[in-house]
């Protein structure tokens, strides 16, 4: 290809679009045009990108004419009707939602992990994985390649922004609330009490009060209780690793944090690992960063990570009773490496194969 | 004894004596005299309880004659010296710092579980545990007796009052200054540098901002890389159940919530359990509270739980990949079950031992 290859932006206007115009903006520029699209609510407005205003343009089938690879970031359901028209028309399709990502046919990929899967795509679509899934997969990617990972219990502490800007803009709400007061969460329900009371019956994406509170909860319900967010973190681990047979439990809860997702990981591997061995391995992981010394109060933490596009890995413990296993803790924005920076990353590698 | 037993409260002023002072006029009055008794700092303040101001006497020796049971919610090193000074003087000292915890001739009591363990004590001295472990002890406690507990993983989202009431101020003065803001948890640093602005340098007792952040950090460090908090879970754990060789990791993390510990408990047993099963043994439970059905909303979370006596049990799960293992989410007031409830309890069951 002589030209640089022309990009789709599809749900530019999103939570996870609107990182995605300031990352391609900071990152080396591969892309010839880049178009953004959206739904009617959103068609017609200017945003800006690469420092240039470029008018948003409707989602219809002959707006991915020309279009080399077209990102999708939307819910489920729009991708799953328009990643393959997009792929009709030409691009291939790099799709952030859940819609495929557990189709065989179609390959579920973080760049540092497993990026030569990429090329094999069946339907022209390309998954990129959960955003709690992603946080952890660039450190147990690297751990696995040396001590092979077997086993995985999680528990989440997920970030508002999770659930798109509607995630967002409840917790501002929330905080708005409780901020100044000094009588809240005392008493069971006077949290809810003051958010009903000045929010009204306010939609809000959580099932219970953000603010002042965690919820374990995030997704739809499946089989044995289980929430679809759960699964997720146990299927797309599997798949991204390689391991059919990896052993996961997982508990995902949402935390009153604007951006970034935090994870208590108790990992399990087939061979001996020591809390040196793994400093190593993991500083020599690619967009990774040890953070551990608690001795000078470092560990990661969500307010530290916010922004960043590495992952930050600290709190690495031998577990003293499971032998083969590490304890730790790792934070990754949600918005970049959780979802738009692995995006791009993955439509790079499109990228760099067309040219 | 004809009389009813005289009660000692020491710290009578902190978070947990508050919250003590309460308990005691809700509960069932076994209590002849209650003496309330504090540092030099608080000594001479009246404070209510059963209705009747009291006031407040210094701690010295000469406070503890005729006390039948002192009470001490105090830290570690207040407690080390003045608990064996009221044995001295005649009192049964219940004590609630991390002292005499893993002194084995102390025993380490929570009623439901290991009540008949409380008359065992050659120093006179039974130490309630660490507010982390009691959150999930009574429900722990049940399932093991039905099943055999041989692994645990916590994860734990840990209120600021965990921390006493400087955690409960900070986390306060830290909502001041983020609520109405809609700026903040965008960028790495931006919650520290308006926390730095607004408060100056005033101290906390958290490593890092708790507002709109979890901070992976709760007590002292220790050898590889542990902290105190996470050391307690596993050796509280085993005294209380009883179980010498239990497997088990935790992580602790404090999270933005006033009061009420919240734990992600990966549960494996000698024997299969199934969830239904496990519902009806905790329904049976004393002191615990099943919330599980998602399909409804219904789990447990910390602002439904605060100022509540029992904890809280839902998410309940069997694990997919793990044999004999569910997983579940398990909530509890920690100034309440988590300290000062579980304090009361132990001292009724001396003053029943005393009548």
């Amino acid at each position: 290809m002589t030209r640089k290859p022309t990009l789709a932006v599809v749900g530019a206007t999103g939570a996870v679009g609107t990182v995605m115009l300031s990352i391609l903006s900071e990152r080396a520029d591969v892309w010839g045009e880049i178009r953004l699209v959206a739904s009617k609510r959103s068609a017609g407005k200017r945003l800006v990108v690469r420092g240039e205003e470029v008018e948003v343009r409707l989602l219809e089938p002959s707006v991915f004419d020309g279009v080399d690879v077209a990102m999708f970031d939307v819910p489920d359901e729009v991708s799953a009707q328009w990643a393959p028209i997009a792929v009709s028309r030409g691009a291939v399709a790099v799709d952030n939602s859940g819609a495929f990502r557990m189709d065989p046919d179609v390959p579920l990929v973080v760049p540092e992990v497993n990026g030569a899967a990429a090329a094999s795509r069946p339907k022209g679509i390309i998954a990129n994985p959960n955003c709690t899934t992603l946080t952890m997969m660039d450190a147990l990617g690297a751990l696995h390649a040396k001590w092979q990972l077997t086993e995985l219990v999680v528990a989440s502490y997920q970030a508002a922004s999770g659930a798109g800007q509607p995630g967002v803009d409840r917790l501002y709400d929330e905080l708005g609330v409780v901020g100044g007061r000094r009588d809240l969460g005392v008493r069971a329900g006077d949290v809810r009490a003051a958010l009903a009371e000045k929010l009204g019956d306010q939609a809000s994406p959580f099932p219970a009060p953000l603010a002042l509170n965690v919820v374990p909860w995030a997704g739809s319900l499946k089989d044995g209780g289980w929430s679809s967010e759960e699964l997720k973190v146990r299927n797309e681990s599997r798949k991204i690793l390689g391991i059919p047979d990896l052993r996961v439990s997982a508990t995902c809860v949402r935390v009153p944090v604007v951006t970034t997702h935090s994870l208590a990981v108790h990992a399990t591997f087939a061979s001996p690992v020591t809390v040196d061995e793994a400093h190593e391995a993991l500083a020599e992981a690619p967009n990774v960063v040890v953070v551990d010394d608690p001795a000078k109060g470092e560990f990661p933490t969500p307010a530290d990570t916010v922004g960043a596009d590495p992952t930050f890995i600290g709190r690495i413990r031998q577990a003293l009773d499971f032998p083969n296993t590490l304890d730790l803790f790792i934070t990754g924005d949600n918005l970049r490496k959780g979802a738009a920076l692995n995006t791009a990353q993955i439509a790079e590698l499109i990228a760099a194969e067309l040219s």
